[in-house]
């Protein structure tokens, strides 16, 4: 992969996206200035303390002037807002790309204020952690990570293979398709899971305050895997159930559907079927080890980070 | 606490839990003998190579044979058989507990087979990974973890007391509550979530083999967090759902309701009431770190046992 390096690189919006995007090029040296764009004073100095970023401006205006390549990394619901206010800033032949989870209702808000010779090209990086904020990225986050270009039709081809080598040198691995697809296989890898991790946290915060401890205490039995992508940003995934969501209600759909079949065969106590489903799911993991998205050690590699001690 | 030792310990069932606290007897030194049975030869013979225990026996009636102290560790759907076939030899004043994850329908199934003068107290310790079998066990599974016992009426303090100690010295914290309760929140816990899991990943495996890939490829999203409790035992889990299903059906129906609620406000694009649930649920995870049963690192400390590499 060949590391251009780029003058100026604008990230707007400095959360756990947008703060991992500058310590990644921080660490491979990919622009000579960083400029950074949030809407509040403490967290733009809070990124010029860690120092992800060169400079910070009050405007995301200002931020994205001369830039040659903008990163706009603002709640799906805010991309179209943004994209207005720096359109009139933005530098011919520059590159305009965004990190939204839900692509086609990305490109519907933002592509209308794109002015002729700026290089929109929509991406998502997959990847995250249940932090939010500027003190929650870190330069390792895309490592090893899938990041999907959604290109629109008539996308130059430099400019995609330079936003593809630039996510390569953020650690990422590249892959193309079509931002319908996209928002389709997202609905199934990341937005019904969080929906449903969402909804089960919701039902047990609606128990009695005592209930609550005692649910918190054994939360060992599985219930804690949940909470950790429950505890993910509000705003963020508002704006994502919202943008996608017809392929989020299809995929619900299907979900509530097998549901109902699996509440079917507990009141009847149907062995034989119970056992069928809990066969069938065991494979998907190794799957996933295999995919390399996931760690082979048990539990997460849980007890290895726990003071409690862990496997030997 | 006080250590006592036993003569003779016999644990029946030799998987992930069995062979856990097999190695967990070892490591504090709580037993002179440690007897073993499985059903199958295979496993017999893996846990006496692994060592985790000193004798096997080719029926349960022949390891539980002079105990004084006998662990039931199989799946709750065989605890009545098993207790059927060991209560002849059962010696007088033995303490007999298990480790399912349903209590009512344990001490239903286990109870009428109980000896006069031996110590029928049931136990459940809230710990596991996602393997199974004799090599899957390890001395710290326990650690920091509770273990409940839902002693009957009229039960022998002295022996409570003893298996009390016995639990503590595998690492484990002792809580008591009523069988009633103990399903109750464990319905809650652990078999709503597993059942959750199961279902989501099960609709997945449902898809095109295409699909599948690209759902394993794109999973750190968010849904291989699902993949982790889905690849759970399937006897075990089929044995708990119909051992608990009123409690589970309770559970499923408050959530499926709130679901449906859930899939309004997207259908409805109710952005207020979106924000309103994802804010609650946020705390959640914090309770159970402050309860010591979660790692407080972040993404469950995964990218510390990642060879992708990991946050600085």
């Amino acid at each position: 992969m060949s590391s251009e390096i780029f003058d100026r690189v604008a990230i707007i919006g400095l959360g756990l996206i947008g703060s991992s995007i500058g310590h990644a090029i921080k660490r491979a040296g990919l622009a000579h200035h960083i400029a950074g764009y949030a809407r509040t004073e403490k967290t733009r100095k809070k990124a010029l303390e860690i120092g992800f970023v060169d400079t910070v401006y009050e405007t995301a205006a200002q931020a994205a002037e001369g830039a040659d390549l903008i990163l706009v990394c603002v709640p799906v619901g805010a991309c179209g807002s943004v994209s207005r206010e720096i359109a009139g800033s933005l530098k011919p032949g520059a590159i305009l790309t965004d990190v939204g989870s839900a692509k086609e209702a990305v490109i519907r808000a933002m592509r209308p204020h794109v002015p002729e010779g700026v290089h929109f090209i929509p991406g998502h990086p997959i990847a995250g952690t249940e932090n939010s904020g500027p003190e929650s990225g870190f330069a390792t986050l895309f490592d090893g990570r899938w990041c999907i270009l959604t290109p629109v039709a008539g996308t130059n081809p430099e400019a995609l293979q330079r936003l593809t080598n630039f996510w390569e040198s953020c650690g990422s691995m590249v892959d193309q398709m079509s931002a319908d697809h996209h928002d389709q296989v997202l609905a199934i890898t990341s937005h019904l899971p969080h929906l449903i991790a969402y909804n089960i946290v919701g039902t047990v915060a609606d128990l009695e305050e005592d209930s609550k401890s005692e649910v918190a205490k054994f939360s060992a039995g599985g219930f804690r895997d949940f909470t950790r992508l429950a505890a993910s940003d509000p705003i963020m995934w508002r704006d994502v159930c919202i943008a996608n969501r017809e392929a989020l209600l299809e995929m619900l759909g299907r979900f509530t559907e097998d549901l109902s079949a699996l509440q079917r065969y507990i009141r009847r106590g149907d062995a034989e079927k119970l056992q069928a489903l809990f066969t069938r799911t065991r494979d998907m993991r190794r799957k996933i080890v295999e995919a390399g998205q996931e760690t082979p050690e048990v539990d997460f590699g849980r007890h290895a980070a726990d003071d409690l001690g862990g496997p030997e």
